[in-house]
């Protein structure tokens, strides 16, 4: 960057062959997080849900703009917050290049807009997904859900599993390493925000293709398994927040996938791309799941 | 724009030769804006604003963000707002690229980031001023202020004497081509949001110099020359919002700045830049005006 905070504009050099992709989250307060959440933990996601936008389209972090309304300001509540936010930035050596501080007449309203860099052409779109190829997922999905319903009261946990899911929950990985290293094998990317019915339905539409889902084989983390089976099936398929990548990839790649992915978080093949224009999530005996559920609704 | 709204990310090429120019701004309501303000002034604003910053920059805008936080959907609300927001974006060619829109759980609260681009190098900056320029103005001064304190009921106006202003206050003109026409004749520039006195400070800051302003040419309005000379020079002087531009060019310089001005804005010359590191603000028999008051707060 030539220059950063400080002057009327960030300046941001151009990267030769390459496209800016660019994402803007707002995060509201008692919409998107409740109030008693850790500032470090609140300044981590919010610039975490920015992060895994650029995942998504295999783009390489370079800096990001952050709009802060606030009610009070708080030196103790701003320093554990940019403390959470910066630890994230620098992990992914991307700079806060700007930025705008208000009062807020009630609640907090954090808005990021990051920007990273891809090579011309070559950014992962949700448009791309071919029928037959593998549909594959990152991670666990239906964790964060579950963390939600805890700290809402509406789920009890052991003391372990609840504290790994509310981490789940309020400091999702973005999975951007991942994405930069699907570039060249994915057909199709998407981050997984409002759940996996929703987002793969948005790849659906934009590729114009069909996809039939196993939900056997969707990956569930021990503490979700523990549920009861429709409870899983409400969190992992439409719940929200996971932040993980959703992607497809020619069926030719699997072996290739599996090795960009190792050592960053497994990867999971857990459906195909079909010609139908319907999305099917079928159980092990081939019956229908059904995925009339809403998709996940911020509180 | 390769891409925009509807994927993770925007996607937007590189332009050979030219950095990019990125400011954010957030708009919040009770505290930048009223609630009874029209949607489409507050729509024009909120990008009037972010476009004067790429304007302080000489940078020509590109593309914008737009993220939105409502405490209800009202349509009619928001067509008004996209209304008055789409006409300025039009006029300058600047494309809505990407956005979120988020239930806000009080006021309204609008971010916008603004993208534009500069050939590498030639940005004006607040640091460039040099001992002797002269330091200019666009437009007229305090008329936003004066339209603030009129719609607060803190003075009375005649009413096209009141309606003048308060378009000041509420439709800002951004400076945006004469910004980029200065960017080789300036030595260095600001938007004028926070005051005359606020913002040449930062320049003279920003660029290790003093300044001297001569009061009697600070341009002001017919409406604001019917106010007692203390209002005027509170409002001209440390009155917010203007969103003008104030710019410093080298004295040879001042026939080519009132040509590349002409036909979009009249320009002043307001005084000069000194070696010594203070300001001073002079009336016409030379004696100190006093500037010790705060600048302009927002409401």
């Amino acid at each position: 960057m030539a220059l950063g905070v400080g002057d009327d504009c960030a300046l941001i050099a151009s990267e030769a062959g390459a496209q800016w992709a660019v994402s803007t989250d707002t995060l509201v307060e008692h919409v998107h997080f409740l109030s008693d959440v850790d500032p470090a933990a609140l300044g981590h996601k919010a610039l975490a849900v920015s992060l895994s936008d650029l995942a998504a389209c295999g783009a390489t972090p370079r800096c990001f703009f952050l709009a802060l309304a606030l009610p009070s300001a708080d030196p103790a509540w701003l320093e554990r917050f940019s403390d959470g936010m910066y630890a994230l930035a620098d992990l992914h050596c991307c700079a806060l290049a700007g930025g705008d501080t208000s009062r807020s007449s009630a609640g907090i309203v954090i808005t990021i807009t990051a920007l990273g860099y891809v090579p011309t052409g070559d950014a992962l779109l949700r448009s791309g997904a071919r029928v037959g190829d593998d549909i594959w997922v990152s991670g666990e999905l239906g964790d964060a859900a579950l963390g939600l319903a805890f700290r809402r009261g509406d789920v009890d946990l052991p003391q372990a599993a609840a504290q790994r899911v509310v981490t789940k929950l309020e400091l999702p990985v973005p999975r951007v390493l991942l994405g930069v290293r699907l570039r060249e094998l994915a057909s199709s990317a998407i981050d997984l925000s409002d759940g996996l019915v929703g987002d793969l339905r948005h790849v659906m539409r934009a590729s114009g293709v069909g996809a039939v889902v196993n939900w056997a084989q969707i990956p569930r983390s021990a503490v979700l398994q523990q549920q009861p089976i429709p409870t899983q099936q409400r969190l992992a398929l439409a719940g929200g927040d996971d932040y993980e990548l959703l992607f497809t990839a020619a069926s030719e790649r699997r072996a290739q996938v599996i090795a960009v992915a190792a050592g960053l978080v497994p990867v999971t093949r857990i459906g195909i791309v079909t010609s139908t224009t319907g999305l099917e999530v079928v159980d092990e005996d081939g019956a229908a799941v059904d995925t009339g559920m809403i998709a996940f609704e911020h509180f």
